[in-house]
């Protein structure tokens, strides 16, 4: 039905004939000819009716916005003082010869370039039309571009593709699983897989030794701007491999694709032990674009009489830190306010400052209400270990280690974005050695990753000393989001049984929810470990989206609904019927 | 942790020390040395241990099938006589220097070389270490490539691969969805996809011209040998585009496949119109492997007095066709009878036949029952018509026409497989001019394809004769299965209002079912098409497996469960009450 799309009739087809297809984006009256902007996929071209083609003229003369169209002409260059070196085909025109009408368009819910007054339910109810924007057609694009480097990186590496159940049993991340009614198995559910992990475990007892898929997942979890219902996953599973060469392995496929997409060389990414992290940045997903650092300066605070600080410098479950902001001298009461206001969000109490205006002077060059009670020697220490200079402020936390890591790690942050300080566009690198395990409040453990997670120590060490026990597991940080993360997985019985022991998971709870992984442990099971990514969430990064719905084609809102098919909506009683469940009743107060 | 896969290592190698990692695959002492046969993915090499090396002898002694093992060692030509052609590894072995055992195995549920003793339900309890068998490898990876090459073609070809959701509403197709319920709104429910169907227009819509995806789709039916609760499907559409070039870009995809994965030519796939189809194979998926077709012969039996034959040969919506079989004249009476019987399945009442013995001498050179009955001079005019020759059987099917193409046409595969007559190993062509609509019993109309599959006539047309109308769609037949269908779709409102009012589906329903996609038709929607196939189908075809299962690395038994991961399994009430809904008590009756 057409010869070129819109987008590629450039100046090579000049004198020629083309036919095409698309939309009719603009259309003007212009000096007594008709000019429409006709767009596709690959872009716009200009075509131009004059009164000589009275058929077409006329049928040209009558179409609206979005109409559909097949159009053929002739290519000519634009005349001097009218061509476009912003547009792809901004150097010709056509000159319309046909102009055949093969859909007409009622006038569209919303303006395609003046979407942004729009409300995204909008927006998302007529999803057809909104995905008709370049903005979106570019994203989805880049998305289904960035699928197949990623698939032609791991195939090229001898990773095989297999597919694993959506509708399986529930699996063992923790969130609220959604959930199937089975009607072949009266009271019976399947549940949709939280992650592959289990079945990606047992390819590798089976042999597969490198396994992908870029695999859907479904968490039922209250949504935030960066969750979804069902989400997808570049999942990587290797045997026979320990944690330099997997990291190493999909290091370069991330490079890879930054080179291909986004033409950006991202460098080796360093590595960097959690404690550091921790330490440094207050997060085991530190924003490396940030030339900043958290400061221990306990030592110069615990002999003091200022309980606020004194208690926690000397408390080892407790930090005080300082964050030094070059620059920072310049931020108004007002401004300071905020940010006290921001760090109690993480539970920060308050935010202690001190303005370095003339540092030349001693304590004199000072400002902040704070000295009194820290002391003019041990003021001066601080900002000669935090190397002060003129114009800097600097911020305190004082308080458990988690507050203090939370509060100043996220202000670093946002100071960093606030005062524009960023020193490079992306900033990649390994985060490892986290531990095996958190402890909760009531002395229960959580582990950090997940309890397949294979420790850096043996069964008896794990056993004896949990808390202190390393993880072989690694995330991968790029600009402060995590993109994915991954370990070197348990293969041996009894470390699988030692790790669910520590996390007080019972015999029978073992057996119960993995008794295949446990019993496929016992047949052979080699060495293996992997990793997944967030694909939406690593395309929302490589694009610049501000939300996770800009890059999925057919997003649920917040409250989990597809607006435009109205789903989840209502079914037949004997549906539910045929499904051995019925609808608990509304009235009726919980059992 | 290793050098190379066991099955890389070959005679390049020879002097080389190398390492690998492997499963044992069988263990011998011969000779007082010890000789390992390690597997990987890649293949098996075979590894001596001798006594010289003290340790890793020992070790190699002791160790049994399926243990996980990291060997060293130099590799050597086979001596004289040991070498094995049929092997990768066959002229190779290597001189074992150390040996590590990296996870010990217990004895294996069934032996790997011996399965096809073992029930089907342990080698599925057991998947990861059925998949072990080179058998299993073998399927799912040449699966992977596959996928792969399917992708990397319709990539190179401009689609872009877009995911649709898979928490949807209940999509067209008409099978019974699957259900989850929702917790955030209460009552509701979302259905997962039998096909990403009108996702899939509605990206048209949006202008992505050409989309495809290897998608996941779900049924919740009864099983059957090559059916799944969750299949996998290749699906395609794009936007301006006629029958000939979506038929030709996919043939061009399914001959890639072919030739770079089998390195089959399939040549150029005929069409044939459906009306053909049913008349010459009796089915509208022939198989073009068998070298017979079904012949009219009701202008012969009309006017006999034998009603059997004549009332359906004068019936317009009867049939009385014959099925000439080259060699049959040898089938017994039992193997008759047989056939007899396997006809009834399909609802004929009996199985005519008339064996050619010896056709120079007329009649008395024939052999039948039902000569008598239809007369020397029709008998012959038949034979004549039929071209047959000496040893031919001739069967014949009297009846409404269904029966009758259903019964022969069931009968002519059948005696194509069992007499061994394919003239060739493949057989593809596309069946292309379906009728729009199929009348059922009460006269209502039901789509023949999906109802938005576009008639190649006008509304008016459609709606004064709607059951001569024919669609414009096709599907790809492989050797009497169909891989692949789909239809250019209807673009234009009014027709696909028409032709839900052909369907007699009220308009309230249409706005309550399909609101989405009559609204996205008004705003421009192009002219577009598409198709799907049946991953799992193609792939057993491909590698000549006898279910499905064989080539799903994780599959449901036919009761729809897994019987490794136990699922669908028991949830708690707690998951139920915030889902709003509880188990119907299976005491209490039916409502």
């Amino acid at each position: 039905m057409r010869t070129h799309y819109c987008g590629d009739i450039n100046e090579t087809l000049i004198d020629q004939t083309v036919t095409f297809c698309g939309w009719v984006h603009r259309r003007r009256d212009h000096g007594g000819v008709i000019f429409l902007d006709v767009r596709d996929r690959e872009g716009l071209v200009q075509v131009v009716f004059d009164p000589d083609t009275v058929d077409a003229f006329n049928t040209a003369d009558s179409v609206r916005s979005e109409f559909v169209v097949q159009i053929t002409g002739r290519v000519r260059g634009r005349p001097e003082g009218t061509t476009n070196e912003n547009m792809k085909t901004g150097m010709i025109e056509v000159l319309g010869k046909e102009i055949n009408v093969l859909n007409k368009a009622a006038t569209p819910p919303f303006p395609l370039d003046g979407y942004t007054d729009v409300g995204e339910d909008v927006r998302l109810k007529y999803r057809y039309m909104d995905m008709r924007r370049p903005e979106m057609q570019e994203k989805l694009r880049f998305r289904s571009k960035v699928t197949s480097a990623a698939r032609r990186f791991l195939e090229d590496n001898g990773f095989l593709d297999i597919e694993t159940p959506i509708l399986t049993r529930a699996t063992p991340e923790g969130a609220r699983d959604y959930l199937v009614p089975s009607r072949t198995h009266e009271g019976s559910f399947f549940a949709l897989p939280q992650s592959p992990q289990l079945f990606k475990q047992l390819l590798m007892v089976s042999g597969f030794d490198r396994y992908y898929q870029i695999a859907k997942c479904f968490r039922d979890e209250d949504l935030r701007a960066d969750r979804q219902p069902e989400f997808t996953q570049i999942d990587i599973e290797a045997s026979f491999i320990n944690e330099d060469e997997i990291m190493g392995m999909v290091q370069g496929m991330i490079k890879d694709i930054f080179a291909k997409e986004l033409s950006v060389d991202l460098g080796d990414f360093p590595r960097m032990p959690f404690s550091e992290a921790m330490n440094k940045y207050g997060s085991d997903k530190p924003d490396l674009r940030i030339p900043m650092e958290l400061v221990d300066v306990e030592e110069f605070l615990q002999d003091i009489d200022f309980k606020v600080f004194a208690a926690p410098a000397k408390d080892p479950k407790c930090r005080v830190a300082a964050l030094k902001v070059p620059g920072g001298a310049e931020l108004s009461r007002k401004q300071i306010d905020e940010y006290t206001k921001f760090v109690g969000i993480y539970g920060a109490k308050g935010l202690a400052w001190i303005k370095v205006n003339e540092i030349e002077k001693g304590v004199e060059g000072l400002q902040s209400p704070i000295i009194k009670f820290i002391g003019d020697d041990n003021t001066m220490k601080i900002m000669e270990k935090l190397d002060a200079k003129n114009g800097d402020i600097v911020f305190f936390g004082a308080d458990k280690t988690k507050v203090v890591n939370e509060a100043l790690g996220a202000l670093r942050c946002k100071l960093g974005e606030d005062l524009n300080m960023y020193t490079k566009e992306w900033a990649a690198l390994w985060v490892v050695d986290f531990p095996m395990f958190e402890e909760n409040d009531d002395g229960s453990m959580t582990a950090l990753h997940h309890p397949f997670t294979a420790p850096s120590c043996s069964p008896e060490e794990l056993e004896k000393a949990p808390l202190e026990a390393l993880s072989r597991a690694y995330d991968m940080v790029l600009n402060g989001c995590e993109l994915g993360g991954g370990s070197i997985r348990i293969h041996d019985e009894a470390m699988q049984e030692t790790v669910f022991r520590v996390l007080g998971i019972s015999e029978e709870e073992q057996r119960e929810k993995f008794g295949f992984l446990l019993d496929a442990l016992k047949f052979g099971a080699p060495p293996h470990g992997g990793l997944a990514f967030g694909l939406d969430r690593l395309i929302m990064l490589l694009t610049g989206a501000t939300s996770i719905r800009e890059v999925i084609a057919f997003p649920k809102t917040q409250s989990a609904a597809c607006v435009m098919t109205q789903a989840p909506g209502e079914v037949s009683n004997t549906q539910l019927r045929d499904l051995h469940i019925k609808l608990r009743e509304k009235a009726k107060p919980a059992e």
